[in-house]
């Protein structure tokens, strides 16, 4: 169902997103490729390979958006995983019949206009779970 | 310097490690590949393969080990991401050089005998980091 891990997401406070893209580019060595706004998310996002791999930054656009929140309850780190998949409608389908809850029940637009969908973490050990389908 | 993710290591209690080998076998669909008691980390570790990338599941030995304090802490969840080199010493001394705090200063062997470290969140946004060698 899954090619590889497509990204980690890393939560980060607005403040401190040009020290984290920095840590990634000039410490790690990762090259920085992408960087969007995602209104459909709240997110200012910058994305950096790791091979076929990426990280990516995600940093809330305003108090109100689920990176906000996030980042008020637990701090920056680790938000989510995002597997990747070629064809996401299908993989959503096998998920469900399988018992997991979805939060999006139909993919939407992500990044570089990916298709991406979340995973309830109730269903997944409390680990929040993307699934994308890069644009073709 | 480095290769790929290579893997996210899930922090799971003890009693919910059947649940979760099972969760990520049979819903996600990735396959088990590896199982080892690792004494110097103080966990019982499950792998799983995605591509070339791994999940590896992680639920401590006993309460004084850094994955139960990260448990009692944090509840479950992803705990740390592991960077893959083919020179783990060498990108030790680089990350070093460039102000990074190491928590390992030498690599110490982790599962499969590869050659692990980690580095110190304080220096990572808060993302706790490895890197990883694997056996040859």
């Amino acid at each position: 169902m899954f090619d590889r891990i497509d990204h980690i997401g890393v939560a980060v406070a607005p403040e401190d997103l040009e020290d984290q893209i920095a840590y990634h580019r000039d410490v790690l060595g990762l090259e920085l490729v992408h960087r969007e706004t995602v209104e459909s998310q709240g997110v200012e996002a910058v994305l950096f390979d790791v091979g076929e791999n990426h990280v990516e930054l995600i940093s809330p656009l305003g108090p109100e958006t689920g990176v906000a929140k996030f980042l008020a309850k637990n701090g920056p780190g680790m938000h989510h995983v995002a597997y990747q998949t070629s064809d996401i409608v299908s993989a959503l389908a096998t998920l469900k019949e399988r018992g997991v809850t979805l939060i999006d029940e139909q993919p939407r637009v992500g990044i570089r206009n990916s298709r991406v969908a979340f995973l309830h973490p109730k269903s997944t050990g409390k680990v929040l779970t993307e699934l994308t389908e890069p644009a073709h």
